[in-house]
């Protein structure tokens, strides 16, 4: 079981991994939009961001992004940002998520980080355990705020 | 009242805005080390990284650091992590962390985040009235792992 930074060529499967909800989702079948393909290439391009993915032979079955980000607090230490942690569904309930985030938090350790910390749904308590029994304390309440983008300045006097 | 990203020379004074829990820390008590001084450049040269202070005159009155974090959800948008809010003790009950708050909202939707997110410290009450005012949703948990560095090499076989 290999972990690394995914290729451009696996970016179809780990937006079907991200898609995949109940069921697997075929990476054939995902649209690769140009937005798509810049956030990919952000992250790729980005030294404090990786897409990891979990490959078995040629098989992606789990993902997730981790942001290493400097900060003031810690003394001076980066803390790791972890979201989009996947297992590809047929995949699920044989500990490969277990060993997903192990490697993951080893990365961050050595890389230098002084804490790993991530955010998961108040209704996902299944994840919570998981979470809980890896050594995390959930000791924060997470807040979110959906963004609309500004409406373009030639609509500021529209319809006058 | 200003709000920009903090200059070098405001660094032992958004130190010293960190430090401050319940009453003001004077900015020349501050020892600037060198994992700081490290840190505050990292995210001076960063891209994503932003230390954003509040400038009242010549006075630092807030600060928050915004980390703008590319990513394949949300349609390919970035998504806007803050950390490391604070107001300093002497000027807070007046309105100031709103300010704050707005403005780096304002930042995050003109440059086309998706999403602002933060956590809070679940024994913060107060602090999440203030965010729900905002907008913000409490729809996540926080979770945190503490991370220690790895022990040097030459001490692996040590005391042998």
């Amino acid at each position: 079981m290999i972990f690394r930074p995914a290729t451009r060529a696996e970016l179809p499967a780990v937006l079907a991994l991200l898609a995949d909800e109940e069921q697997v989702v075929d990476p054939a079948s995902v649209v690769v939009t140009a937005a798509y393909e810049r956030a990919f290439a952000d992250i790729d391009g980005d030294p404090r961001n990786e897409m990891l993915v979990l490959v078995d032979g040629e098989l992606v079955v789990g993902c997730l992004q981790a942001t290493y980000i400097p900060g003031l607090g810690k003394g001076g230490a980066e803390r790791c940002l972890i979201e989009a942690v996947r297992i590809r569904a047929d995949r699920r309930g044989g500990g490969l998520g277990r060993e997903l985030m192990r490697r993951a938090v080893e990365r961050a350790r050595e890389r230098g980080c002084g804490l790993v910390q991530l955010t998961s749904d108040k209704r996902r308590t299944e994840a919570h355990r998981f979470y809980a029994s890896l050594g995390f304390a959930r000791s924060h309440d997470g807040f979110k705020l959906p963004l609309q983008p500004p409406a373009p300045a030639c609509l500021a006097s529209w319809p006058g």
